[in-house]
């Protein structure tokens, strides 16, 4: 997507030295635009906890690279183990961090250790090309829905979207998920409107998602994670997107903490809620996702303090609770799938069932 | 309720001078305990609108002082019917802001202008005394609930107790609603533990359910608004409690924003969720609460901004939405009557009826 006019990927490999790799620190969006240089695996594993990068395919495109900047300094068989499971640790939720690390593994295993580092860089390299195409096709299986919503419309009635945290192109490699369709319907002259969930603790729709639609001129509000069901009593939410960091064979949805609040007033208010996931988010191992997806518990800080422009232009952040307070801060919660109206995968759209899913993915079954 | 061992009311007024009025800068608070003493209804106004002081029973409180303020210096006709109306705008959704301006003029419109500063002075003090009162009957009705639970459990088991908002002392005269059975019965022993939620934009939870909580040596862990549904999904929470600034005579119940999302999840868990109010927040002449209920719409700067102590010690606040990102905040939202289990008020508990109501209300059949 563009930044100002210049085409830009979430990642990429620096094109002069050829193998180290670049990344917006997320954490300072939208307020500065910084590019980190990425050297080491221990780097990436650290821009992946602290959430400098972050969003299920984000993650996992650039734990590849992590792996490939690994075998720099050793590609032995022990190495790439040690390695492989150091960044598969990061974060525990998303799939598709632990779908990354096992692809290159099938893939650099059988090579040899001199071998591994050109064939490293070249599997992350289609990894991210592949997710790329993926939310491109997204994005249009998506466009589908929001079109049918503007035909049951007058032309130039509004259609209103709600989203929950960041889906979009700097959560993937590029497009995004949940937004990929918006961009698309926006860019097609459908007269789309976004209400961005502000997505506490951490503000990721207030700070990036309200960040890339202003980018690229989409209509958005930004709203308290409380206000949702409130709109959509007032018939002016027509329809939820939202992304996924983990989705069962039955169709659960792990994302952001939050989600499955915003899908109980959507089925209480009869409001389409659909996921957007590339089927790399998908864990054919699981079924049911309350029970046996896990979810991350982040540090309390991120709920006692919040990180801002001060009025000197400065990042820095404030204490919202009184000394001595704790918190607690469970980082995604899971949408059963009765409570999700279908998912829209690059295969295209299905229903949230197990054979909705196995209807796109025969090969699962 | 006591603050370092001091008894403090919410509102009270000066014992040298006899008629300013003093209230805490809730604004200010958990980091500064700063007295205002109010020397006009402007004033009185001003600590409304900008939510120096907040919680429905309490703005009835302050308002009905804020006429007195008024008489003192016009206590015509004229005057009384103006500074009234101009008190009662002050902010749309408590009914108690009405009920009290309304009962403070059926009392003073007889007198004679002589006589109108004492009365108002005198009837502006029942309110206190009657609020403070009518919210200890509440917390010993509710404390029933809260054995009930202890007895189902084992002696020592914790019992986990979900809030929104703050419905504590300092959101009324004294004891709070929400929070007066919490507090007496951790004051008898019982092992209770409150989830604080945060309540964006505000955060009236991290900062003053919080604070009381911790000033009174309640267990307690805030949390993000977003969390509570997936607490209710893993069985950490046993009852949901909270405020209320309208109920209407079919019991929906407006309360601050999101709200509703959070009795949805105790709907979807099996977790009672309950409403504590004194009666003077029922609004007998509103049936339909979703469609009759006014919803104050705040400045979208709480929305883009927060409030909280830098790391210097200062009060500041910081931007969290990027420049040119608009906000939308509605204040309140309303749960319809279906998804309460139950109202606690100064006469008992009922169901979320009509008839229940009715039940302890004869009167207004």
């Amino acid at each position: 997507m563009k930044i100002n006019g210049t085409p830009y990927r979430s990642v990429w490999v620096n094109e002069k030295d050829g193998w180290s790799v670049h990344i917006f620190d997320q954490t300072r969006l939208p307020f500065a635009l910084d590019v980190l240089q990425l050297t080491t695996p221990e780097q990436v594993a650290h821009a992946i906890k602290t959430m400098q990068v972050r969003g299920a395919p984000l993650i996992g495109a650039v734990a590849a690279y992590g792996l490939a900047l690994a075998l720099r300094t050793d590609s032995s068989d022990n190495a790439l183990e040690q390695q492989a499971a150091m960044l598969a640790a990061t974060r525990p939720t998303a799939i598709n961090l632990r779908w990354a690390i096992e692809r290159m593994l099938t893939h650099l295993r059988p090579l040899t250790p001199a071998e591994r580092v050109a064939a490293a860089y070249a599997e992350a390299g289609r990894i991210c090309d592949e997710d790329a195409a993926q939310n491109e096709a997204i994005g249009q299986h998506g466009l589908e829905l929001l079109r049918t919503l503007a035909a049951q419309r007058g032309k130039n009635d509004k259609i209103n979207i709600l989203t929950h945290c960041n889906a979009g192109w700097i959560a993937t490699v590029d497009w995004g998920t949940a937004l990929a369709p918006i961009y698309m319907a926006h860019d097609e002259g459908l007269n789309v409107h976004v209400w961005v969930d502000e997505t506490r603790p951490r503000n990721q729709g207030a700070a990036l998602t309200a960040w890339e639609l202003g980018s690229h001129g989409v209509p958005h509000t930004v709203i308290a994670d409380n206000a949702g069901g409130h709109l959509m009593q007032h018939g002016l939410v027509d329809i939820v997107i939202v992304g996924t960091d983990r989705v069962t064979r039955n169709a659960d949805v792990a994302n952001k903490i939050g989600t499955y609040l915003k899908a109980l007033a959507a089925r209480d208010n009869g409001v389409p809620f659909w996921v957007a996931l590339p089927s790399t988010t998908i864990d054919w191992q699981v079924a049911d996702g309350v029970r046996e997806i896990p979810i991350e518990e982040r540090s309390g800080t991120e709920i006692t303090h919040i990180s801002g422009r001060d009025d000197n232009g400065q990042i820095s952040r404030v204490q919202i609770t009184p000394d001595g307070s704790t918190a607690a801060n469970p980082a995604f919660d899971v949408t059963p799938a009765r409570l999700v109206t279908g998912l829209i995968t690059e295969k295209g759209c299905c229903a949230a069932t197990p054979e909705g899913l196995l209807s796109l993915f025969p090969e699962q079954g």
